[in-house]
């Protein structure tokens, strides 16, 4: 389907309650273990959820906005997470989760987007000229390859557990395609 | 990690409100559309968790706990979702799902299971013999799967709309290993 700026902000608006209701009343175990070295845990999911929050769909919304494609977006670090989440519980995080995407859809909401500002055209640093409507798009289904992450993460603690049912569970079969 | 049966039903809690926050305020195009011929949609997954939780979880440890390895499980048709879901709103039965989830958590508990009633064993009609341990482990890698899936569902419904950002979104690789 076609973008749609109300679907997309429907979704981008259920994601912090959805994650909080699946995240915050689980053991460590399920939101502190990864899938191996150099993966990362459900904790470090929203970490970065919120750091992207933070320095990636809004500012670039708003670079595009203003310069077009004469420039380009600041390169997003795949590390910035880490800053984020320092000495912070797991459930600190989620409500800095719901804060940072309270505050991006007021912005989005502010800057008042007409059909024909979706088309405008700005500048990626490493796939070329975009659209605003491929960006916000992009900032919903974010989210949702973070929420199939999130679920594999969870799923891999119980890869052993599950004896002869795992050739039936297809989040087993995922190849981590979506692993930082 | 092992399993371990508080984990479990932690996360068997979680489920039901983390897809209500998820799904109920949702437009229908992201919770009816599927992701082509002979696939499903979020509508028919949510049906498919509530005929599973009617039929399969606690019927089956049940089972293992009086008949052991003598009696093979019923095997679980996996239409019988549409009977759960014909005429309802997803509304419905995400309401139907968190109850059916709570009387079968509330069923669990009074089994009152110990250390020693998680190794033993049933007969899985397809893969064999199979521990309790085993099963209750799958319920809850069960609900990760169809989480997994629906995020995928959900992201196909933008497989275009993101542009040259689909390279970078992990979800849309997924091969689809959890589709029915």
């Amino acid at each position: 389907m076609e973008h749609n700026l109300e679907h997309t902000i429907a979704l981008l608006t259920c994601t912090p309650a959805a994650l909080n209701a699946l995240l915050r009343d689980l053991p460590e175990a399920w939101t502190l273990r990864n899938e191996g070295e150099k993966t990362w845990s459900v904790f470090d999911v929203v970490g970065h959820l919120i750091y992207a929050e933070r320095m990636n769909w809004i500012p670039r919304a708003r670079m595009l906005l203003q310069f077009g494609e004469s420039r380009a977006f600041e390169p997003f670090d795949r590390t910035g997470y880490v800053r984020e989440s320092q000495g912070k519980s797991l459930g600190q995080l989620l409500d800095e989760f719901a804060r940072v995407r309270s505050e991006s859809l007021g912005e989005l909401r502010a800057l008042n987007l007409q059909p024909e500002d979706l088309a405008r055209r700005g500048r990626h640093p490493a796939v070329g000229v975009v659209t605003l409507s491929e960006l916000l798009a992009t900032w919903a289904a974010h989210d949702l390859t973070h929420l199939h992450q999130i679920s594999r993460i969870m799923a891999h603690q119980y890869r052993e557990a599950v004896g002869p049912w795992s050739k039936f569970l297809g989040v087993l079969q995922c190849a981590g395609h979506s692993s930082p």
